[in-house]
């Protein structure tokens, strides 16, 4: 049973509205990371708190020792922004508790899950008189929501101190209910905002429309340009460093049959939809996309404004599949965008955050001891699977650490993560802070 | 010289924030309503407040004689909304003035241009002991930016009562500084908004991106599909019933040499642009459009929100040329949009208001009545244009009133209508003042 201090714990962390990507949540960002810092302390840890140019880092360690195995613990204390507000039950930032569910922004990404393993690691020291089985890292960040801009410098500067043997980090989701999951890849990312600029001011549409080109119209012009009738991007080259999806994946994933049906169960979709050729999960975890995140130009008001807009803007995101590279998509983005672009307005384009594709290989020594320690948290068989968004900071562990990452999910499928109305389950808190103690444990022995 | 009380006149009516299509600005639409009312009292019409269910209707006469013709005048008292209010120079409805231009939302669009029919008809009244040569109809309405909702049923209902010999407007552009212009052409109107609905919530654009169809993708797709590669659009049917452009017209406008640049220049745009095989003025006065007034959909906040959007919009309005009829154009839309959304979305489609385009024979008496008095007021030649906006009450005054109207439009090219920072020439208010007399004079002699 979930100790009651520990749901205290996690209801205090859900209240700081730590926004990470909107300035004026900036404090509060601050005040989750010193409240981390507090925490960390009280259960024994050494921790420090480096600023960045943007949010905080938090690092805490049990006193290391020669002869053990290094284990780095990774999660993040900022969250995703809340709009659209008005679909939340109740404020994003005041958790509820029904039924053994909490719900608020951030309770399953990341504040639950990173949770568990602080009070996984509590609950070793209180039982094991301040002593765990390996040498610990906690380090968790600020900007995970905004790509862990800072993250990747600060691994790099602090390689020595940071030097471990394995990565452990439970930031992606179960398969289901009760079905202890292994993700073993996960998609990158590359953002890009596109701008298109046409007259110096909204104009009357009637006097001007026609002889003026209209930059909602050319901005459609090149959203619909991205993708092809099949499915498929229409972007030259986009293809040409994609792995095929292995066969021992597909059938794997054949006999995960929920899986689709959830994808389309917790959408709330009419169909699912997307590239010919693949099953949605194929698409969902194993191929590319292209996603409009936003889009916005001239009138949104009540009634009919009949203007001709000045200028209309998209946020893009592309989902990455080994081996694509960020920077390589979008420079091919951008070659596109500007063949396709009307002559008639003038297009920016500002590149975003980038991260690489993952994956490892789930039959290693390290894929197995990840399964065997879901298998006894849980006490149920493990799916494994490749996941579809994105932890560009997994790649920096291997790149910078040399370290490879365990990915274990604690967030169920209809978590909402990213969505209105956000949640978590106790009993996947209390999960976790088994899964820690036995993945520590089985660690330790390697 | 303009009397200090007819430019206070113009003030006070500019200071009501009379946004015809936002509910939150009712009140103010009403008061600018009474405070007409009031000022048409005072110059010693008999006048009527006709309640409507949206905004009121103003109308005011003199003391009608069989014997005489009868003029009625139309403007419209409501005015466009404000945003984006950010790019204003000053408050919209505090009116400034500078260089003898005044500087408010409705300035041209339509204040000015009514008034100064009103206080040419006060300086008649003033100066002919209380006569006028013909017997006159003022019909002010409140709902002109809103697609003029119930005047139809307006002149429906007050048939008799609004008989006329002719209709005149001044509601239209003059092509450049002292160029007196009569409209004799208009295109007509047809609004539809799009609606693309997909998962029942913003999803994470990682976790379904690829499986679930993105509204905002499938919504760009719709937009982009209006519009073939040769600018010209790509609905079945959509060009059936289009007039072609006269050859006399052609050549006539042809020799309105400054009109091309003037569209560039006055728009800010890096380069004209539109359907091959026109020009820009003809492709704006004689060619129908299907626009984009506004779209939506997704994250616009600052950063990066990696989400697949619930839902996406758009405004549309097409432009209509003689004979084009807006339902018939909706109809049509509405097959082309069905004919193209993807199958894994929901497609909602509202049709808005509509008007039908306008032509009358420049060269007929009554054109040439409206010819000679724009001469005399301004003292210069009278250019004959078509005009792109669209004004449905004409078709309206012709098909109810069986009255053919006179477009004498006193805005200039760079007047800002529908955009920030709107301005009249107060030497315009004062051309007004003159034209109106001379024009009533004329008719009277019809």
């Amino acid at each position: 049973m979930l100790q009651d201090s520990y749901i205290q714990d996690f209801l205090t962390f859900l209240r700081f509205s730590s926004v990470s990507t909107d300035p004026e949540y900036h404090p509060q960002v601050a005040a989750c990371a010193d409240w981390l810092i507090q925490k960390l302390k009280e259960i024994g840890l050494k921790t420090e708190l480096h600023p960045t140019q943007g949010h905080p880092i938090v690092v805490a360690r049990n006193k290391h020792k020669p002869s053990r195995k290094t284990v780095l613990i990774y999660g993040h204390y900022d969250v995703q922004p809340v709009d659209p507000i008005e679909l939340w039950h109740h404020d994003p930032f005041k958790p509820s508790i029904e039924n053994g569910i909490v719900t608020a922004r951030g309770a399953s990404d990341n504040k639950g899950q990173i949770l568990s393993h602080i009070l996984g690691v509590q609950e070793a020291l209180k039982q094991n008189r301040g002593e765990l089985p390996v040498n610990l890292i906690f380090l968790i960040e600020g900007e995970e929501e905004c790509g862990s801009t800072h993250l990747a410098d600060f691994l790099e500067k602090y390689r020595k101190e940071l030097a471990c043997d394995v990565v452990v980090i439970s930031d992606t989701g179960m398969i289901a209910e009760d079905t202890p999951t292994l993700t073993y890849g996960l998609r990158g990312i590359a953002a890009m905002e596109l701008s298109v600029y046409g007259p110096a001011k909204d104009l009357h549409s009637g006097v001007y429309g026609g002889a003026v080109v209209n930059p909602a119209t050319a901005l459609a012009q090149l959203l619909a340009s991205m993708h092809r009738a099949d499915g498929s991007i229409a972007i030259d080259g986009f293809y040409n460093d994609v792995r095929p999806i292995a066969d021992w994946e597909r059938s794997m994933w054949r006999t995960l049959d929920p899986k689709e049906n959830l994808l389309l169960e917790t959408s709330g979709a009419p169909q699912l939809g997307g590239e010919n050729g693949y099953t949605p999960v194929e698409r969902a975890w194993a191929r590319p996309t292209a996603e409009i995140n936003g889009m916005w130009g001239g009138y949104q008001g009540k009634g009919t404004k009949t203007v001709l807009p000045k200028e209309a803007h998209a946020k893009l995101t592309f989902r990455l599949v080994p081996d694509q590279k960020p920077e390589d998509i979008l420079r091919k983005a951008a070659e596109h965008f500007k063949k396709h672009v009307s002559p008639s307005v003038h297009l920016e384009m500002v590149e975003g955050h980038g991260g690489l594709p993952y994956l490892m290989n789930p039959k290693s020594k390290l894929g197995k001891i990840a399964e065997e320690a879901l298998q006894t948290a849980f006490n149920k068989p493990v799916a494994m699977i490749r996941e579809g968004g994105s932890i560009p900071i997994v790649c920096d562990f291997k790149r910078i650490l040399n370290a490879d990452t365990l990915l274990l999910g604690l967030a169920l499928p209809d978590c909402n993560a990213h969505s209105p109305n956000e949640t978590f389950h106790l009993k996947n808190l209390e999960a976790g802070i088994r899964l820690n103690q036995i993945v520590l444990e089985k660690l330790s022995k390697m």
